[in-house]
């Protein structure tokens, strides 16, 4: 549920622009690493301090500054001064409750997007909140805590592989949300995993924890969605190349990227239909099972309550019951009993229940 | 149900823009307060009369005129005349009934917005009409009540905190309804407290108050998408800077707070999926329980009612039972007991039940 | 049903534009009422022929023509011939199963909206179509029968009261249908209270009547949400100023209408979510019932059916039953009933259904 | 379910622009007939052959060429060279599975749209598929069948009624649509009658029966919405205006008949609605009768199990049992007995049950 | 499930542009085909090799190049340096899990199809992507595997059927893709009969396993509607005919294509409202059934269980039951079980049980 509101009341009655972080702090101290880079130079600094990358967003190359971990004002501030970011772009990287959105301000960029992970064992998608300042010729990420999904473009940055030496900034943002975008297809697989042995344990006996364990990825999928929507927006809008910090040659970059996001959400469409139709199915199941038991149950009680009321009458007490001593009498009772179990027995059959 | 409508019969057969006051009314005595303020002045009068703030709108500094309490004709009237407001904005102030809306004027800008409060005892959002006027140099706020979410704002301007002493009526404007909605992330938190309660309390037995409470929140979160719906398509307008009243800079802010209500609505409707979602899984556990209750009985039914009968056949009275003096005749009757039960208990073990 | 295809088949393979009658016929003779008057002038005339229209047209005072009865051809076409109106509006004047709409002929403006009332015993929104004909400086409104919702709006032109003397036949037009439009919300009143009165009943025994009620009040919403929607729609264009019969200043009442078409229809929505909820509501009321009398049903039978067949076996009447002679037997028979009383108890306790 | 495909495989694999007839054949020959008229003069001719209608074409007056029965792709295909048709046009006339819809080619407008009949035995729609060719002087008209509903349309041309002689072939086509569309709302009116006779069907005992009724109507209406949806569509096309094959003064016509359209698909939607409430009512008719059939049974077992048991008891042939021997025993017996059945009406009282 | 993924896990991390192949690869060795053709000359080509290809670019014929398989990144390689095809290109080529779409690049334009068939024993659809590369004056296509659905087309290539020779790639680009399209025609009819005959399985008794085949062919629809869905909408494009790659002539097929996905489209919804019918009825049958179970359930039990007490009352052993040595007792006895068996049938078809 948190992940909704995510405690915003610290803010209410800040004035906008405020530097307060709103989430859960998730590492100790924030760490600054960088690239510059053009096609024939590459310098890489890990754990770098604020006044390391000051000189390079002069040069000729492409800066790039991540920032793991955003509680910190003070060096948020810092870079905010640093690359003249307005207050309340700096005031959104610090709040961890902003939907995927693209803001474009004088002299940046401003990108948001999630990084999400599936816990297999706990069914849940986590979310850690990435920001880009794209300016004209440097990118700054901030990323909640370490660990991304980057490395494989940290790679291709070190050993010049693909295009990515070759090109600026801007496709090298497209290039770290590419890398966010196709992990999305992981987590895809993985929902679609459970889901398909969620079916398998459905056409066995339908456990209860199975439709609460159904109802926890559905929400887990509206919470994806809802992510990738966003995401898919601020792509289409992108793609259309009115944005000023893309060159034209990265559009295309950008297109592909915008049909990667709509093939998730085509999945993740699917998947609900999916399991709103194993819903459906489930309960008809239970529905029909019930049918079964109320069956089963009419069955016996239709035949023996008759039969069970004539071996009452037969124990009863009254002087005078004048069959009671014939000598027929107890087998024509056996014959009565049998005749009520073969007309019920025929009854059902006609009734499709045998 | 009075929300929807509130009363508004008293106003059918009027002439438009007749001054009636629609609500309840609030408050004994409207009470004008205003402030006025640039960078290096800054003015505050509480408890202020209709003569005291007639001559600021002449001045340069930016004056904000706050009214609580809107039952007075008269009040608003005068009011109107030294603003020059059109009677149909007139009439709308004093009739509580409308949605969120901007209207633009040729003089001001007209903007309705709800304040809304939860409370939790009794699972309602109440909401408060607040009314600007902004024009050039001035805002008047109209409230229906003592009490608002504005205090923030106040000392903003008292101790001239941020940038709002430094910017015009515009921005003032800005801040109040960023506090409003602001306040709205409050109430998101409470009902989605609330509503992790609500499904906890359905994992234990699920009482039928629960689903109760689960309807009625769920039509407060109708009508709390319902206002919000309405604050983003206008802040949307705002947004797109073609209203007169804004100033270039100020549209960055709106950008900002249209984008807070976008997340709020996000919100609202995830929480609306939730609740379907519990309501589903509420009615496939009854069904479920109603389901096993079901097995209990027809396994005890179809147990006990074929020996039932077994012991009526040897209660009865018959003369001529030849098998009611062997000696093996009583065990032989509990080793059928005991066959009938086992295989009822093979039958459904096969069918799963046990 | 007949609401909505008004035994069209009398009209079926006539030539378009065809003065036929379909509706009921509601009075017996037309009745032609009309206003003249500009600011300082008034003549009103009850019961006027055709020929005391005739001059008014070329006056330069505002002229209104309110015609009650559109069953006769022979008036409807002699006002068509003298007003230049073409005859497929003259066909959809008579016709009653029109939709709210505007049309632009290049003469004048072609207007339908319906006046709707809600009898409360019956639970049945029924609807008059009215027509309007704005021209130049004359408005010609056609209703069905006797008595409108206009009384107010003829004392204001009597009395001079607002701004409807200064104003020409389009503020005329404006004014009559907010008259219908306030008249709606007296609808939505009665429909807040009627389902409010449903709540309580709901909470109280659910009597499928209640739920039958429920169906055919969604029925209504759903009719009067048609009808607002469409006026909603045609007041939208009409706002935004491009049609050529309204003057500027009127344009600012037209939104203020359009404002209260929106929050009309925003009330209904509202209901028919909360209709919906109330049938969810019902819906799992039912089977929680349900549940119950199943718990009962099995609890009773499942304690006494096994208890039962230890009775009926004591009961039978074999010569070698060793138990029945000793003296322990029965209380130790009770002491059985007791203790499988006590275990079932505890069963069900376990089970959360005592 | 056909309806849908249409026997479409007898195409696959075909050259685009191939003339072969997919449809049902329904009459033996074609059959050619043609009107030859302007405002003075006015030739028709039945059974023409194609020789006959070859010089009409170059003529000043307005040509109507009806051809029934489309299977003889060299009818077809003489008629096309005659007129100058696209060969994708000419496939489309001849395949019965197309969608209501307008195409412009150069020379010429190509409308398809259904002709609908109620069948009301069987409760099925059946449609018919006419293609108009709008040229410039001439309109050419196919249908699959014989027997139309354009007869009141060439008694019009024929005893020149209407504006139908004065005006161009544009005005013949709309007249031609506004037959087909007229008949749709005695459709609609059968539909409505039966729907009525279904509720009140209901209102008795729900046979299952009225469900799957209820369920083919409710087909129907979908088949019949996708129709109209489609004229609507393209009708709101051609009122615009910007269609070269249309004279001004006809755009009104066209506008008038867009609106019959919109009526028919909102009264459509209106009996989807009411279907869709009726079958929830019927279902939770059901669930109400299931639980007062639970009611009664678990009443009358609730009260009669103890009280068997007790007698059971009361049957055993224990040697010793104090109290069958003491006189007051057999009242005592029956005291018990109305104490337990008093006890547990009162008990159902309580629980609104009785 | 697999279908939405398709594994796409190999690429994560990878460069943008990589030439991985994704999908299961279905043939041993790519298979080279090509036509060579105008409207005097045609050459064909099967089992060509990169070298054989390679001239035919230049020429003033028009080339098709088909290659079947498309796992070997070198194949692919060598066509994309030989006709400039974009890295991004390339890979969606080797992808197979691309929705259908139309990418413009300056040289050319990239198709994206599925050819689907319908495997009736499995009720599944299978897809095999299809990618077009048009230029100038040729057209390469991809294909997965050996077979498809051109084989027609072809034909009319080597016999200068129709005007596929006269015309240009473009136009070629339009057959292969109405092959395609009129092949979705068969699956919609194997589709209808297989929905046909399930409606008849279920009028018959309800299997459970009806309702899990209801469930897949609803998955099956949404897939395929899905295909077909992004079809339509580039085709929507494409025939707006703002694309450079088609000639002004070939756009009027390309809407009649439109107009085929229009029509699938229709159909698949048709039978996606026709399958949640049958779901609704299908689950309203089994509560009708349920309820005629619980009724006779409860008809004899409501009968025998009180007239079983009276019979149990009699079996007492009490010493002192005055009415049991009366002669008149036993028929007595009789009498009253009559009585209460005819109050009960009485009673129950009062309720319209019986």
């Amino acid at each position: 549920m948190k992940r909704f509101t995510k405690e915003t009341y610290k803010k209410s009655g800040m004035s906008p622009g405020s530097l307060i972080h709103i989430g859960d702090k998730k590492i100790e101290q924030p760490l600054i690493s960088f690239f510059n880079y053009d096609e024939a130079n590459c310098m890489e600094k890990q754990d770098a301090s604020m006044e390391n990358i000051s000189p390079v967003n002069t040069s000729d190359l492409t800066a790039w500054i991540n920032i793991n971990g955003i509680h910190d004002a003070g060096v948020i501030e810092a870079i905010g001064k640093h690359y003249n970011i307005h207050a309340l772009t700096l005031e959104d990287i610090m709040h961890t409750g902003q939907r995927p959105k693209v803001e474009e301000f004088e002299d940046y960029l401003y990108v948001v997007i999630k990084m999400l992970t599936f816990e297999e064992g706990q069914d849940k998608i986590h979310s850690e909140q990435v920001s880009f300042i794209l300016g004209d010729n440097f990118l700054v990420s901030f990323q909640e805590n370490h660990g991304d999904v980057f490395d494989a473009v940290r790679e291709r940055i070190r050993k010049a592989k693909g295009r990515i030496r070759k090109k600026k900034a801007d496709y090298l943002l497209y290039a770290l949300m590419d890398a966010i975008v196709d992990n999305y297809f992981l987590i895809l697989e993985s929902l679609g995993d459970r889901i398909e042995s969620l079916e398998e344990e459905m056409l066995g006996t339908s456990h209860q924890t199975t439709l609460v364990t159904l109802h926890n990825i559905k929400q887990e999928l509206i919470f994806f969605r809802r992510q990738v929507w966003h995401v898919r927006d601020f792509l289409n809008v992108l793609e259309k190349g009115d944005k000023p910090f893309f060159q034209e040659s990265t559009t295309l970059f950008l297109r592909d990227l915008h049909d990667h996001t709509v093939q998730v959400i085509d999945a993740i469409e699917s998947y609900r239909d999916l399991l709103t139709g194993m819903q459906d199915l489930s309960l008809s199941h239970t529905s029909a099972r019930m049918n079964e038991v109320m069956k089963i149950l009419t069955i016996i009680s239709t035949i023996f309550i008759p039969i069970t009321f004539l071996a009452g009458v037969y124990g009863m007490n009254f002087k005078l019951m004048p069959e009671i001593d014939k000598p027929w009498a107890y087998p024509a009772f056996w014959l009565i009993v049998i005749v009520v179990i073969l007309g019920m027995v025929f009854f059902f059959r006609r009734k499709k229940w045998l």
